[in-house]
């Protein structure tokens, strides 16, 4: 791409449009050496609600149809949030327009739909990345650079849970992610995702899965009106059913060889946002917990003997990634970093000419597992990833 | 019974002999209400080890046939605590002598075998108790009680993890724990039938299982000698083939709903003796890690709105199980604690006169789920614990 | 006021002035209810310096001499974080002018220099606060809330500590931080201030004093460049004398009775910015650690007897202060997000035309309890803040 | 000394004397090579209580004047944990019987008293030991270890807090640890003793203090009952005076240069043995809480730069001071054990025929403290603890 800005149109305007927009805008005040993203566009298909949106958030303009973004000349990026059944139609559109490519996760509702997304995206030539935020916790960037310098050894284990409780009341009413039509899945397509990249990026492939899952309620009160998780209904009102998963768990072997464990649940009460792993190689392991978002624990088989025992590293010093941006070590950042990281890759991506990461084929790999999971439910059987 | 002695033969004297002698030594000095139990003989193949353990531990005599325990008037529970392929024989033959039981787990090598020491022990009429000693410590005791009153609801999760590291070193030995012949299995169990016993106790019967598992080192070097967990070996002498499993993971159904996802390994470096679970309800959640043993954490969904979070209870309060006996609140007791408060269980069954907790039913259930589990290992599918 | 924005020049670019630049900068968009700070002018006296701060941060235009800032019409309010010696000068010149007045604390080198602050403010009549930025953490927010609504009781106990290590390494070389002339004092009145700050806002005033204070490393190498905290030296080039505290320690008695401790210190390895206190009342008590500062534990004598324990609450939930602001529960802020919340309390101030907390006042507050804990120290007695 | 026996008779039987009863009964199971106690007479002033304690703590013996234990011949060793103020009556009577001596701590009420209790003791050449049993957990024993070592280089700061609550309801009755005549002070000679003893033992001697103390709840109802730090009494029955400490802080310079921080409160809810100390040095830090007894956190700013972090370190392991006696690693023990370890030290000493490490000028050491400590607050400024 070769130049100093990106200008940029966005579908979606909430809770993860706020994350990205706010990427965008704080970027150029810590990362100035990296591509300024410029907020030029954003799309919602509420007039009202996404003019507010593009005041607070400092847009320079609003639209309701996206498709005008993509006839716009002065917009080098498409920045999709939008609710998960607009990914597909929305990125090869834009794909096709020659425009770059910003997914939010998942992907699309079908692995066979992503596939398409990728092959369209590859096709035009464009550069493609899917929102994958997690990746980009400093605490996450060091498990990842403890593995690749084989400081872990060789990787026997990874466990990992996203635990949430939001809809443990049974009366939270039917919002849109507790919608298959709209949403695709649960907490499997939710948080699962998540963990699977995660496992992904740390630990390689994975050859096969079984699952199981369980929606726990079955029936709720239609929403009257939502926002970012949260949504309002009557507790005597109508309601409908609720056809996504509540919770999935499955396990996993890595081509690797190493064993997976994988749990993604909205019924986890005192979990708000329990994104955690810990993966155990034969000189050492890590543990990470989102909700202790600056800090890995971190251990070495080789410590001496009388001193062995997790360490609580603080990733905020100059030696993490991403850190000489912020603030002195200790003092720590939050959740909204992620994306900012995030989209200093993609901002390098465009300006190197290179490949982001993650990628399409990333959101691919992830929808594969996920497909592979359900389908292992359905038949109650091991399913190797390369069946579906 | 209705006496306020019970004689004890006890057959073992190494980890969990040792563990036992401990029990019935501290017993009668912090529970004076409880039936004392008397040592009168321990048994072991070594006579000269044997003799060093029965003088350490304060038996009144030893012998290295346990037959003769069986044939002796003046012994009314026989303490099993060989290694495991030991116990089949051991138990039955006591059973027919009229002989109480308590036997370690696992109850036997095999399904079928703990199926007949619990219809031996039956017809014969004595009582009969297996070794889950975790249920006893004071803060697993809170967690129940929380469970039968209600106060964590509808229970929709229980995970469970028992990590060890002890044997992540290739060139650690083929200690017994290793061989099938004797161990029956490995991880799995050892370390994994814990955490069965602990969801039977806590959470009750399992309806569906499926697994996997792995032997990450395939061959080690012949143990020299061996104690405890440990034992020595050259790194340069012969090996020998592991034929247990080193990790065995499962998912799990319960009979009410629960979903359930466990996991066993000695492949968990940082880890000594993360003997941990958690479990999820309507109304709130319990934290259990045993490197921590004196502490739960407890959540309640129903607590004021903006103090809602895990408190970590130190159950040495008057308020919890068996704290009354030991020190002040605050004052934490440790591992041995547990045998010492499974036989005051023992010991108040026998002098009641009425079936101990955890049985040999009990020894059974965790069997059948150990199998069950192997079976859908073998057929690579779900096996409902019914099929075995 | 009764305006909608506020215009705002600013005198430093350093730590302080990024910190606040991007409050200025991110205010608007997660608090659109609140007057608008808008970025007019930037000042330093590095032109260079200044003028990338200046694009970089998003300020409109700079200067060099902040003289000008006070002729221009079109500035509302002066921020002052330039180092500490030159905060007096720069505050009085506004308020005569009729600027609005933020201040870094400390306020001032001396007390009787604050004390001229808030003089001079009061008398012209402007708005002025102190930036105690601290205060501003949600957990913080609802430990005062907690307190102030008497869930903890009377207050017994206060105990605060700031730890920090870097400089633990005498070859670290002898920034401004470590120069009496320009920082006033070392860790006493840069990290002990916010101590302070706290236990004022959180318990309320201080009767007497009595402290200690160390220098351990006398002489440390000229800096020959610095940043944030950090600095580069030659190990083997000149040194200078070290003339402020490393370490500074006192023991209070508060006005109600409560007891407090207090410690400040740039010596304590492990530490990168251990800003902790923990508070003890009749009813209950908080601890919280700015390591963890999304975090508050809280605990309550009055919860049922099994389940006592601190419970680790995660400020992040609609319940607590500014979270709706950002993200749902469970997805942390970071240490940039207090100066946030501290810039909302001063446009709404500004807005609503009322005095700004905390205010020079406190600062002035702050300063005398450090003043009086400066004189026990030389005088090796128990000092009354009144005396100072 | 050079026999394997070591018979005692021992005054006292409540709290301290079931924890010293227990140590003797369980050393000679663990510590198989050390010298036997023999567990010959116990004494108390009511007869039944103290029968029932003979036979329960397995005593072979009871009598009801301490006097008697000295005239007996086959009594070697005095182990005196009557309350505080009969201490020093009966080891100096039983060093002039030419009794070994082990007396709990503190040594006496006063600094005079412990005095002349050791040069009565040195005077009769008898071996002597205080009950300073906190040093004897294997997580302090390895806290003492690495400063040895030098592996935490030159030491600049000691904190330490004794927090509990268990008087923290104002109805709490009147025992005989809230009254002076009893136990010569409260929170201070009974927790902060603790503290001292860990400080010396860790950091060395203590150059001068200055304290702070405070009876928060002056009247409490009489007790119609006590036992353990427990009791019994009517809320509205009659009240007495408070006339110890509720709680004391003082700050210490060491003799070294190090500052120390030290605060003894029972008013601290949450904290029902929180005994704690952190330790900085120029090459690392350590940190410890008595409720997580089996733990030390260790910090080396040697780390490599981006694993940096306090190392959860379970002293379970081999490499840790007497854990090869109890259990594999991870299986922790618990408060009784410190008194078994100790009891080890005084088996070993006598064995050896040489001191006993913490010995009575240990006790007088610490008493000198909580004297000048005691001074520094009643004539409010400095005090060397060379001037008491």
């Amino acid at each position: 791409m070769g130049k100093r800005e990106v200008r940029v149109g966005m579908v979606g305007y909430k809770f993860m449009g706020k994350a990205h927009s706010h990427a965008y805008r704080d970027l150029p005040m810590f990362f100035p050496q990296t591509a300024r993203p410029v907020m030029k566009l954003i799309c919602g298909r509420d007039e009202a609600g996404v003019k507010q949106a593009q005041q607070q958030f400092g847009w320079e303009g609003c639209v309701t149809d996206w498709r005008e973004l993509l006839r716009r000349d002065d917009i080098d990026l498409i920045d999709i949030n939008a609710p998960s059944d607009a990914h597909k139609e929305i990125a090869i559109a834009a794909a096709r327009a020659g425009k770059h490519l910003f997914c939010e996760k998942p992907l699309a509702l079908t692995l066979a739909d992503a596939r398409d997304m990728l092959r369209e995206a590859e096709a035009a030539g464009v550069t493609h990345m899917v929102g994958f935020n997690y990746r980009f916790a400093p605490a996450v960037q060091l498990a990842k650079k403890l593995i690749a310098e084989g400081r872990l050894g060789r990787i026997y284990h990874f466990r990992a849970w996203f635990l949430q409780d939001w809809i443990v009341d049974p009366d939270f009413p039917l919002v849109w992610r507790l919608q298959k039509e709209v949403a695709g899945s649960g907490s499997h397509g939710d948080l699962g995702a998540h963990l699977i990249d995660l496992a992904h990026y740390l630990v390689g492939g994975i050859d096969e899965v079984i699952g199981m899952s369980e929606t726990f309620i079955k029936e709720r009160p239609l929403p009257s009106s939502m926002t970012g998780l949260s949504g309002k209904g009557s507790k005597d009102g109508p309601r409908g059913e609720v056809n996504v998963d509540d919770a999935t768990l499955f396990l996993a072997r890595f081509e690797s060889g190493a064993l997976g464990s994988f749990e993604a649940t909205r019924f986890a009460p005192g979990h708000r946002c329990t994104n955690a792993f810990e993966i155990n190689g034969s000189l050492g392991s890590v543990k990470f917990d989102f909700e202790r978002m600056n800090e890995l624990q971190v251990y070495f088989t080789g410590d001496a003997d009388d001193v062995q025992g997790f360490r609580r590293v603080l990733a905020t010093d100059p030696a993490h990634a991403y850190s000489e941006a912020w603030w002195p070590p200790g003092h720590t950042i939050g959740y909204e970093h992620t994306f900012i990281h995030e989209t200093v890759e993609l901002m390098n991506a465009l300006q190197e000419g290179r490949r982001a990461a993650p990628d399409f084929a990333d959101g691919v790999k992830c929808q594969q597992v996920l497909e592979a999971v359900d389908l292992s439910i359905a038949e109650r059987r091991w399913i190797k990833t390369s069946e579906v």
